[in-house]
């Protein structure tokens, strides 16, 4: 059973998953590559993953587990989280831990191994953007868990260990601090001014649009002012939503397409980078009034939004010591680039 | 001029230092192979860097940038910040920045392009500490710094550029959010408990001592409880001190000792991996009493410490969104390994 355990200190927690664990001298040598034959999550392969949690098909008659999918769910076979258990709390001393409860789950987004994300038909991405409500709707319902994620890593650089399109959900038992930080934020800002800080943002930079990089009749997608990555990018919707799954089909069209188009840019102009997105909803509210995790004024103070961030510059120790990070491309360079209109000679100083 | 930025939601910093940048199609190549020959920080190679700030050395009559030296300090060729010029706050509605003020210097830790820390001689590393000393003592006379991060990249996984050993030294004109979150922990387990919490941890690890990696008269390595990465560590020393200059002559014997001794068994277990490593000592706390980074009690609630963790792992979507951490090596395992007295079939169950 994996471990969650809070830093005195810093107050955030960790996953210790020592099951899914390597051998100390496994460290040193380099993973294997990745290669299409025998890939678990390819079509036809359906019987080398655990069984699966859902599928969509358009063949009515479809078994589990047997080819013939479009989107397709199955638990993380390494998962970081365990999906059976009761969540127990302990102590010792200046120390917490939680039993490590939760859902790890792999979006399995075509039965093609070469199918690419931006090049995939829009009609295929909403149907994975509804595999992503179907299992957020379905893991809301488990009183165990307090939060879900949904993540897509692309790109050995950006963690993904298989290159098969996919992303992943996790549920946790707890709030993290990242996610209550930014609930707080938009909280406050909420009892100052009755307004969401997301909308305020939003509207403050279409006001000025240097960071604004695309944009359609539901979302935006913005250079982030302060971003710690080159590249690093937000997608909101344009219309005040707190909850991604509130989507109607419309907006889950016009996602479809302005990711699609995000991503071919990134392709264009950094020549398809490894990366990092992730879907920041609203958490499970199953605590009462008055519980710290208890978030009121919620669905008029938080905004759903998509973060997506490029993974061409390391972490290094200073970032580690400060939190601070250093950004070698300004945010208006970057959105002028991705726009396609930037002169290639003011993009970037040589260093 | 580089420019901080503050993040309107989750209120930390980064650094935009385009000057360092690169064209964005540069990012999609790799950085070329680190060569021993024309290496800037060789001995004889003084010419091509900028001029050095200082020099150890124990030629009395040597002129600056000749050779002759055992450790030489020269600013960052790279600066993510600049020396020259006013601290200047601004805003733009939702938006906080500062002019990029700072400090950014290279510690060349020795001549020798091959010498490795484990390995240098016992006095030579007290002669970096004390570089380290120098600079912090140096750099907090300048009014406009707030915080001095000491820290040290080893290979290219953990965003290191040369090989040459060098660490490097960042000042800083705020004090990062990280770094405040750790003095505020402290300072509020001070008001409760009128004791140190750092002081408090390490003696409830010594109790129990499955988390001790190692140990000598004035320091500990303790294996962190929830580390955020397989075999990270942290430094303490085992008396009471919160600053890091402070250490007398035989305390910086000590650490080179232990420092060495922990590199040299990451070496042994891990086949060298790439690592950062932080050291954590207070602010300057030029501020008044009343101001928010005024830290009254300091002296008796920081401990000062060194951060290490090797970096085995990849950071990816589910670390970006939640800040929640999967380490796949329990930290009791890491301990007993880095001691030596693990069997190896009990370290890790494979994946």
């Amino acid at each position: 059973m994996p471990e969650l355990r809070k830093d005195p200190i810093l107050d955030h927690w960790v996953i210790i998953a020592a099951e899914r664990g390597r051998r100390p001298h496994d460290f040193a040598t380099k993973r294997e590559p990745d290669t299409t034959t025998n890939c678990p999550f390819c079509g036809g392969n359906e019987d080398t993953t655990p069984p699966e949690i859902i599928a969509l098909s358009s063949d009515l008659g479809r078994r589990p587990d047997t080819p013939g999918w479009d989107v397709r769910v199955v638990p993380n076979k390494f998962a970081a989280l365990a999906i059976e258990g009761e969540l127990k709390r302990s102590g010792i001393g200046l120390f917490d831990c939680m039993t490590g409860i939760g859902a790890h789950e792999v979006v399995i987004e075509s039965p093609d191994h070469s199918a690419e994300l931006p090049a995939m038909p829009r009609d295929h991405v909403v149907k994975i953007l509804d595999t992503f409500i179907q299992r957020i709707l379905d893991l809301r319902s488990d009183k165990r868990f307090r939060h879900i994620v949904v993540f897509r890593n692309y790109g050995s650089a950006a963690g993904a260990s298989l290159s098969h399109p996919h992303s992943q959900i996790i549920a946790l038992p707890t709030v993290p601090k990242l996610v209550s930080e930014k609930l707080t934020a938009a909280r406050n800002h909420y009892r100052h001014k009755e307004r969401c800080i997301f909308c305020d943002l939003i509207e403050q930079e279409l006001a000025m649009p240097e960071r604004v990089v695309m944009q359609n009749a539901h979302f935006v997608v913005l250079s982030v002012f302060a971003a710690r990555f080159p590249f690093e990018v937000n997608i909101f919707p344009l219309e005040h939503q707190h909850d991604f799954v509130l989507m109607n089909r419309e907006q889950k069209e016009a996602l479809a397409d302005i990711l699609c188009r995000l991503l071919a840019r990134y392709e264009d102009v950094l020549g398809g980078p490894a990366y990092n997105m992730m879907i920041q909803t609203v958490p499970n509210m199953t605590p009462r009034p008055g519980h710290p995790e208890y978030w009121g004024t919620i669905k008029y103070d938080y905004h759903w939004h998509i973060e997506l961030m490029p993974r061409l510059t390391k972490i290094a120790g200073f970032e580690w010591a400060t939190g601070f990070y250093i950004n070698p491309v300004s945010p208006e360079q970057a959105a002028a680039s991705l726009r396609g209109d930037a002169d290639e000679a003011d993009i970037a100083v040589p260093a």
